[in-house]
């Protein structure tokens, strides 16, 4: 019997020692160079091409030393159907080398709709087979639910955008609503949610998406949902600290997994030929500075 | 010079004469028999084959009655690398019937991200080119902007979602934030962004997603967005009358769109030989009560 998907993910970090996601964003400008040479038709194809075999590398390298990944839906959208098999190959190929995965591509939309786009990531015929996915909650209730019936017909997560990372992002998330910000409605719902499948080690099988660029929201949002996985964006490049993602965990160092994206897959100069030991030297650094500075570091 | 896109799409329903929107939104139990017979093989491949040829068919029946049609990303990306190949014929096929396109993906993620996505729609090298495009406003300005930009170069344009037509809807969307519900501010920063571009009929380039199901709140949102382009999905088998969209329109029959998806491209009994006549019906049908129950008529 397979585990609920909080449990396979509080597994795997144990296992790892962390709970670093990484993050697969393939942009083209950022490939390493010899790579890019390989792929050089000018074509989308080639493109599609050059994003899988660095994300396969990228896997190969991060496989033995993180939990899960999170491949970008739009960088391989961009590129055309191609780009559409790259991210399935990725997808398929992180199951085999032992990684969870959340496709994170946000998706939303009214309930009959919500099913399509369910399917293709729960499905039995799942084109873009994930552990977990992202799904925006504009819609609301009945439109999330298909996604988590889904999800849990396969054991699979949802995570909900909460408190996003941008800059932007308070012009609505933190409107004042009935006394309290959206977000926390939002949380409060995504609470709810969760709660209606526990793992045995107390962690729903929704989680939240809460950015790292804003710490006191983070502690809040943990302090109002003790039971929710949180995914937490915007450490790095983005500018949130190791320290500044402390608060999303439990005290455990369960309960939140940190995402870096372009601070590992884009951590070389583009001419750089040992691109690789770059990737994987930025990988244990992210590791080191996350479990030396935050509960991550009580999961070993 | 190209016109602007809501130039572009005024003029089209001016020589249509109505304003309705065909959604493509293909599943697989609701295509004729016939169809299904012809792609049998159970692959999603087939599927996605079947969908081409089906909204193929659609797309000849509707091209000479309205002005655009909104094919569904959900139900093309449950097939895979093959069904987005399936979306992108259907795209192209429909520019060269001369119909305007809104492909109906509700897109967002933070700045960098949306761009990719926004380029895969507005870009030189778009792989699903459309006129227009559905967002989801959750994260805010910074997210938004990048469709904007991008539509802008392409001289095209993106429809944000403000009320959605679901029974869930009111959850966040209707949530009392200082004084008034969140989809009246998200109807204002819809409203400014549209005012930075204003074609010659007085419509923005930005447009808004305002659902028949709930009509005094399309009332109230047609009066703080004058300048505003509405996309009323809800109309038929969701339960929104041609009555109910009628507030959603300009008194000169401009300013809107209605969708409609099932009530045309389900308009018929799988087993019905003759489902390209029971599409046209439904069209028509459509057209008529919409033109006479609504400012629409006033486009001829």
């Amino acid at each position: 019997m397979k585990l609920t998907f909080p449990d396979r993910l509080t597994a795997a970090c144990r296992a790892r020692g962390n709970a670093v996601c990484v993050g697969l964003d393939p942009r083209w400008e950022q490939l390493p160079l010899e790579l890019r040479r390989r792929h050089s038709a000018g074509t989308l194809d080639a493109m599609a091409g050059a994003f899988a075999e660095f994300c396969l590398r990228v896997l190969d390298i991060v496989a033995p030393l993180v939990p899960v990944v999170k491949p970008q839906s739009a960088f391989f959208e961009a590129c055309g159907p191609a780009g559409m098999s790259a991210l399935q190959t990725v997808l398929r190929r992180a199951r085999t080398l032992d990684l969870l995965t959340i496709l994170d591509s946000k998706r939303n939309d009214i309930a009959s709709t919500a099913q399509a786009y369910a399917d293709a990531v729960f499905g039995k015929q799942a084109v873009w087979p994930a552990d977990a996915m992202t799904i925006n909650p504009y819609l609301g209730r009945d439109a999330v639910e298909p996604f988590l019936a889904s999800a849990r017909q396969a054991q699979g997560g949802v995570f909900v955008l909460v408190r996003t990372s941008n800059k932007g992002a308070s012009q609505f998330q933190n409107l004042d609503c009935a006394a309290k910000p959206l977000y926390e409605h939002v949380a409060e719902a995504v609470g709810a949610w969760a709660g209606e499948n526990i793992g045995s080690g107390g962690l729903g099988d929704v989680g939240a998406v809460v950015g790292a660029t804003h710490p006191a929201e983070l502690a809040r949002v943990r302090e109002l949902l003790p039971h929710v996985i949180f995914l937490i964006p915007g450490y790095g490049v983005q500018g949130g600290s190791a320290r500044d993602t402390a608060a999303g965990f439990r005290p455990d160092g369960t309960g939140a997994i940190v995402n870096s994206s372009r601070g590992i897959t884009a951590s070389f100069a583009p001419e750089e030929k040992n691109w690789e030991a770059s990737v994987e030297a930025a990988t244990r650094n992210t590791i080191a500075a996350l479990t030396t500075q935050t509960p991550m570091g009580n999961l070993v």
